[in-house]
């Protein structure tokens, strides 16, 4: 294995002892030496890739960027519908993006900017509403940016509100309420009876990721969609 | 004071610091010695009042649900907007209603059961979005229950978002943008037309209940209008 890919595995394996901890200590109580001993590295290659303690929580908040890319659709309000679909699919089952979602609703994290997440995430979804009205989906009153902040907040809180409940169970239906309660109010009618708003979405996308990622790993044996 | 009377004033006592103690520490680092620290009581009398930690962070919660009544309107959409912006103005006024929040979403609470803030809102909403609908206010596809757990869980996450950004600054904006999002597909466009949304509204509805209490403790000087 050459140097480089064994740095980046091994930040990978501390990102993820990280997220662990954080998750089940919160930030304030998580220490630096509990995610040594979760991630089995040396205190030299910790320090080698992170600072300190924000420094580790800065990395497991950036890490949902990575996962904010779905395939390209021709149209922009079900490809802004995969983003949020494929999120909550991913609460669920990876737990990267649980630890990201639960640190950025850390109230005890005083000394940490957890602004980050929410502004990344309204960027992502204005540039989608940008696009949606540059191809005519949105109504005409609609400020991306506005409902791109209603989205993220309410997306925030009832992730949080499905946690409390029922543990994650029932969010892909909460999520699809919410859509169902909002995107009447920003895209036209016509665009909404194109697109799939079903509870299942963000599990159908997520297998096409993968298989477009088996595909890119076969180049041989067929030719890669274009995606982006 | 009367026994009783002093009784009331010292649970009162004992929450306000328990209400401080667990917005400062979060529940799992928050101590009962802290809180007796913070309320200048007696051991004794806290146990008098609360068995454990659990018992009064229960209370704490339970605090909200004195403060969900707003003034009857003959538009039930109305009370639903007072009911949600009077929440947004208590949340950056009132400690005791952001110690229930903060608390309701504090995610290391393990052994907590936080869903009950979560579900008593739902019920008042959803009564509320019953009786809207006996006026006819709604429009018929909603399922008021769903509207009213939509509504929830959306307001936890708006303020989780403006507290991590701006410290609630931007709450009544926040709420109202969400509410301009969301009531459009619930409510009949004429309802829309005739209701106050604005930012300032929480602090108009508290100004009415404030000035209706100061009414009833002068039954003397002026006669109470009726408000339930």
């Amino acid at each position: 294995m050459a140097k480089q890919d064994r740095a980046i595995r091994t930040r990978r394996t501390i990102l993820a002892a990280a997220a662990k901890v954080f998750e089940q200590r919160g930030y304030q109580a998580a220490t630096i030496s509990e995610i040594l001993t979760t991630a089995g590295v040396t205190k030299g290659a910790l320090y080698f890739h992170f600072e300190s303690k924000d420094d580790l929580a800065q990395g497991v908040l950036a890490e949902q960027d990575q996962r904010l890319v779905v395939p390209r659709r021709p149209c922009r309000t079900q490809e802004l519908v995969d983003v949020v679909m494929l999120h909550a699919h991913r609460l669920r089952t990876d737990p990267m993006v649980r630890a990201g979602v639960r640190l950025s609703l850390d109230q005890q994290a005083h000394d940490l900017d957890r602004s980050g997440p929410f502004l990344r995430w309204v960027q992502v979804l204005d540039q989608l509403l940008d696009d949606a009205r540059a191809q005519g989906e949105l109504l005409p009153h609609v400020v991306p940016a506005e409902t791109a902040e209603v989205l993220v907040g309410s997306f925030a809180g009832v992730q949080a509100m499905s946690q409390a409940i029922s543990d994650y169970q029932d969010l892909p239906d909460r999520v699809c309420v919410l859509l169902r309660h909002v995107l009447p109010t920003v895209v036209l009618s016509s665009v909404l009876a194109s697109i799939d708003l079903s509870r299942t979405r963000g599990a159908v996308v997520l297998a096409e990721l993968d298989a477009d990622a088996g595909a890119d790993s076969r180049p041989a044996l067929l030719e890669r969609q274009p995606v982006g």
